[in-house]
């Protein structure tokens, strides 16, 4: 690791020491020169990143030592020097420790849970009824839009890779779990589980498990592409395979990119609910924690392998 | 051709005598074993297809000898027993000879018609300032979307291959017109076309222009799949090629696949616009007549070949 002094902190800036910080697959993006929605990190920049932690050092009116900061702007460093005053998705936000544990605000409680609050409710507009189904069922994003879909009325369909995590989103209300490592014929795994057609498809990877969703698209049927975490090895590359233009015209479904910066105005919205749906009993979620900053690399290859089981988040002190 | 005796009129039925009939690109589906959103004509049954014609017997009390009747149930043949009270896009109209020419119940005022205009209008959602590109320009629909694009405050560019129809593209209100088949790059071609992206993308298709202008959407883009024509020859096979999920997240674009049948019940809504705008001169048409009902296939081959200059139609009588 590249050690450097810890930076002082300028007129309207906090110090913040990090406490946890976080991988999530967008990262993969970052780390590409393909064409995405924000610059990729160059040689020798500090990677981007979200964390959470404590502030040392402050030269601005609303912050003191020892409150608690979250911020996307974070990067994967110890030691981060943030402007408060930032707006939008690389602003910084002050979190109430007595809320939750404040790792929760890198994920149900933060950026994972308001991409699956607006992902699933306001992009894939849930009716009760709905079939929905879930690719990376266990991950951040995935084991939320499970449980938000149950609460919408709706019946959940996971998959994932890995019986473990399968038994998890069970646990958590999802009706059925597919386990695309073990089916021999997916599509048709997802035609048994989903005998009336996918009305909603929340995608969080691309690639195969994508392909076998979208021939079982019920009329009028919502895609939410999330994310494609299965395509993290040929990122920059072109993605061939299998159109469903024909699906598509037949179904009359809609495809949608999502992502979640578009509703950062509305994120209090989503915290809110999330918090009071938690306190209630009817979310839970499932962390995976790796302990020093020197795992970062680790964490963020596992996230991209799927061998984390839940938000992979790394205990920097 | 088939040559069976004139069938009778059953109760309350009509009896009409084809004058015009249609080609539409839908008709491919309708011979391929592939599952579409209707069912396949079998061998031996009379091929599917919309006509106008006129009534020569009637068991129906609100029509008689003389009327025009238009229905896309007329399937290819000079005699067709049609079923007034059957709803929907299987339905049959009573056309008004003083409105326009009775074939334009095939075309601009009638099916193709109506597709341009929900396409457009409600899938699409132009708004002042868009720009739209779409595919198969001088076709039946497209001539009509690149209209309405105008009407709705638009730039339109066409995009066809041949230039005789880009000219005429250009003549009835598009602003640009790029010939697919001369582009040595087509993506580049639709860039230059389009520096700030594609705002809708009508496509009627499929294939390499769908590529290429996919590579081209602007952030919020729509893209309506309402034909894949360019695929006739690979009916029933799967399409591969390149996949936009990276495109669609940095560009939250939207894909629908359109159904005309599913605006129905707003047929009427649709029809009297159309008129009302032909009328103020401000939607122009090209038709493509072929005469003799023996010239059907030959018609429907030009079609799916891309040989026809505006909507194909024949003449029977």
């Amino acid at each position: 690791m590249d050690v450097q002094p810890v930076p002082d902190p300028g007129r309207g800036q906090i110090l913040v020491k990090a406490k946890w910080l976080s991988v999530d697959p967008y990262m993969r993006g970052r780390i590409s020169p393909a064409a995405s929605y924000t610059k990729s990190v160059g040689l020798g920049e500090v990677m981007q990143g979200g964390g959470v932690g404590e502030v040392v050092a402050s030269n601005h009116p609303a912050w003191k030592i020892g409150d608690v900061a979250e911020s996307m702007s974070f990067g994967w460093q110890e030691w981060s020097v943030l402007t408060p005053d930032t707006s939008g998705p690389a602003g910084v936000n002050k979190i109430d420790p007595r809320l939750a544990p404040i790792e929760s605000s890198l994920s149900w409680l933060g950026m994972p849970g308001i991409t699956a609050y607006f992902g699933l409710l306001e992009v894939g507009r849930p009716r009760p009824g709905d079939t929905v189904v879930v690719s990376a069922a266990s991950g951040a994003v995935g084991q939320l839009v499970g449980q938000l879909s149950k609460l919408a009325g709706c019946r959940a369909v996971a998959i994932a890779g890995d019986d473990d995590k399968l038994q998890w989103c069970r646990e958590i209300g999802f009706d059925l779990a597919i386990n695309y490592k073990k089916a021999t014929d997916l599509t048709a795994a997802v035609k048994e589980s989903c005998p009336q057609g996918v009305d909603i498809f929340f995608d969080n990877t691309a690639g195969p498990i994508h392909d076998a969703v979208m021939k079982n698209l019920a009329i009028g049927a919502r895609v939410v592409i999330c994310g494609r975490v299965a395509l993290a090895g040929q990122f920059g590359r072109p993605d061939i395979g299998e159109r469903f233009m024909g699906h598509l015209i037949v179904t009359r479904a809609t495809i949608h990119g999502f992502l979640v910066f578009d509703w950062w105005h509305r994120r209090d919205e989503a915290l809110k609910r999330l918090v009071g749906w938690q306190y209630a009993g009817k979310i839970r979620f499932k962390e995976d924690v790796l302990d020093g900053i020197e795992r970062m690399p680790e964490a963020f290859l596992r996230l991209l392998h799927g061998r984390n089981f839940g938000k992979q988040i790394v205990r920097v002190n």
